[in-house]
């Protein structure tokens, strides 16, 4: 069921898939159940959910553990969030990345933005690309570019690379430059092995045209509210994933709720049913080893 | 921060405050933020989120983990559901309450219903009251009875305990033997030195009445769509909580963007934005030890 072949079969430029990200066992069985075919992790879900600020680093173990849950649990292929990599020794995130595909995991993503609010090398970010995919021969690599949420080139200002970062934030100074280093730097993460390319912030038909084009591989952009999937599609993407907004939509729900139960006004949305849910943990409960 | 007598003092008969249960630090975060004076766990978000059943008794560890998480970070007092003390012996929920007042937990939840759908005997959860108040006296002991949820009395059917229980169930049978029973077994875990007590599934003013009246602790209510909080105080309630209703409605939300996403619709809700929520976590950090 987690055979990186199925995972990878799902990726059809021109025909994206939707990709939800899950922040726990019970969002991705939920999610699975809905029929999305695979599920993706969110780092923002799994580090704040412990209290840890994301791309802070200190998710590895997290990640690993949420994995371990998940996979025998999950019908569906899991691809895993690993920010990028707990680290900048490429033999270090290949540990790592060879522990998940040991676990079942069929993919991973990982990006060249680091927690300083700095890009890395093309160069740097390529020789982790290579040391995991050959580590880890039959995970999905896909290799991120933060090229539109962070400066592109030196001159840029130090921001915290978080600070800028989200899904309803586009960057600024898109144009030809920014779209030349995306395709620069995917290229690279190409010829280093990588099995597909994602840029979050990228929404733009023309520019996300012009990036599918020149490289070849399979590209993931990220959903924000109003973007069209068919429209992704002529474009030529192949997956679109939702990123942290399903874990920040769950809160802002939570929250509404809470509101209205102290306002003795009707919850908005609909909560999950408690038996269902129930039922569904314990049949993948069922699945995994003691 | 998360004194017992602060959040003791919250409990006002005729007043009742609204108590939302997080399923995790950013959930719990939120809330506190939001203006909740305090904050409770619930049972279900903790288990379901890493693929456990709720009820299963496998929660004592993550509940552990997930309060040594949130206390240092949350500035309001926090209370945990610890389900029917994952085991039977007073001895060890008597040890393991008293980690839980070490950590800095404010109050605990303790339920009479057993994971084989049956009430324990009330003398049985009475020893482990006790046993609970003699080694952590500094703990809100908030002691639940499930009668409005499992058979009362010995010909009831053997339902699984969990298979039957959700807030929006409120039990068959209700009646004068119900609240005779309720209040049978509230009087005693009050002798055996409860804090309060709790029934879920009693939502009618006019038993909520009678048993407020016959047992001088603050009672507590399961919070449902459609309760009215002034008539709830009118009855004589001091606090309602919401369960797992927030965990429930937070998954509802993930599954209605996920579905607007795949779809190319608007999605509902409000999510909670990317930046304010590194925020908040990071600040909480820094409260928390490393």
């Amino acid at each position: 069921m987690t055979h990186t072949s199925d995972f990878a079969a799902l990726h059809r430029r021109g025909s994206p898939f939707l990709l939800p990200n899950a922040w726990d066992v019970a969002s991705a069985l939920l999610l699975a159940e809905a029929g999305f075919p695979a599920v993706g992790t969110t780092s923002l879900g799994v580090t704040a959910s412990v209290g840890l600020p994301d791309g802070a680093g200190a998710g590895a173990e997290l990640t690993v553990a949420l994995a371990g849950h998940l996979v025998p649990r999950l019908p569906v292929p899991l691809t895993v969030d690993l920010e990028g990599g707990y680290g900048d020794d490429p033999a270090l995130v290949a540990t790592l990345a060879a522990e998940l595909a040991e676990i079942g995991v069929a993919g991973i993503n990982l990006e060249d933005g680091r927690a300083d609010g700095r890009l890395r090398s093309p160069e740097q970010h390529a020789a982790i690309i290579g040391a995991v995919t050959a580590a880890a021969p039959t995970l999905f690599v896909n290799a991120r570019t933060d090229t539109y949420w962070l400066p592109v080139g030196r001159k840029g200002p130090l921001l915290t690379h978080r600070d800028v970062k989200g899904p309803f934030l586009t960057g600024d100074g898109r144009g030809r430059d920014r779209v030349r280093e995306t395709v620069r730097r995917l290229a690279t993460y190409r010829d280093a092995g990588a099995s597909g390319v994602f840029v979050p912030g990228l929404t733009e038909p023309a520019e996300i045209a012009t990036v599918a084009k020149a490289v070849d591989l399979p590209l993931n952009i990220l959903w924000q509210p109003g973007l069209d999937l068919g429209a992704c599609g002529t474009a030529g993407v192949a997956r679109v994933s939702t990123g942290s907004a399903l874990y920040r939509s769950a809160l802002g729900a939570a929250l509404a709720v809470a509101d209205a139960a102290h306002r003795s006004t009707p919850p908005p949305g609909q909560a999950v049913d408690y038996h269902g849910l129930q039922r569904l943990v314990r049949e993948a409960g069922r699945r995994a080893p003691r």
